[in-house]
């Protein structure tokens, strides 16, 4: 069960017009929530979590090899033809993966952009 | 040497008081075009032309199997403590990798948005 904290980051994601899916899972690919159907999610939090922490691994090796302070990935989007994924690595306490999958035709008719 | 239309592309980047470097590589991480110094350029054209090609593949992995038509990554934006990445996969006709580093601290005094 998703914690207040969690259902209180979620609920104007799931309510955004815009947003396809969203999908919470720990650093292990285990899901805490999800609004997509079974097997996506479990084939995206397989994918995303094992590609999150590419990308982790993939920015300390590019950072000063000396560096006093790690550097430490804090925000990922990731636009394609079809979709576009948006990843927050440390999501409460728990530190989470929340994940959000939107719609690319990121312009509303206002012209503002969706998240 | 980089093609007029690449300069077309590169000048305002280039120009951006919040840009911290501008790197173009091909797919094998051969630099076209750069404005890090020697080191970060050979680290981050090495690193991030496979990271590109790792996140090439994961879309492709979470794409519906019997998609008539494959997905394809249009933009990366990768925001970390120390400094955001944003690379665009295929930048003219050569298909070039396009990486623009910039600082994290997104808002300018006016609360727009950098790039």
């Amino acid at each position: 069960m998703a914690s207040l904290e969690l259902e209180e980051i979620l609920k104007p994601l799931i309510a955004n017009p815009h947003v396809l899916g969203v999908l919470v899972a720990n650093k292990e690919g285990s899901v805490i929530k999800t609004t997509l159907d079974a097997v996506i999610t479990k084939l995206y939090a397989d994918k995303l979590t094992k590609y999150l922490e590419m990308t982790q691994k993939m920015i300390q090796e590019i950072d000063e090899p000396d560096a006093p302070q790690k550097n430490e990935l804090t925000f990922l989007r990731i636009r394609s033809k079809k979709h576009e994924i948006m990843i927050s690595p440390d999501v409460t306490e728990h530190k989470y993966m929340l994940m959000v999958l939107q719609n690319p035709e990121r312009k509303t008719e206002s012209g503002k952009d969706r998240i």
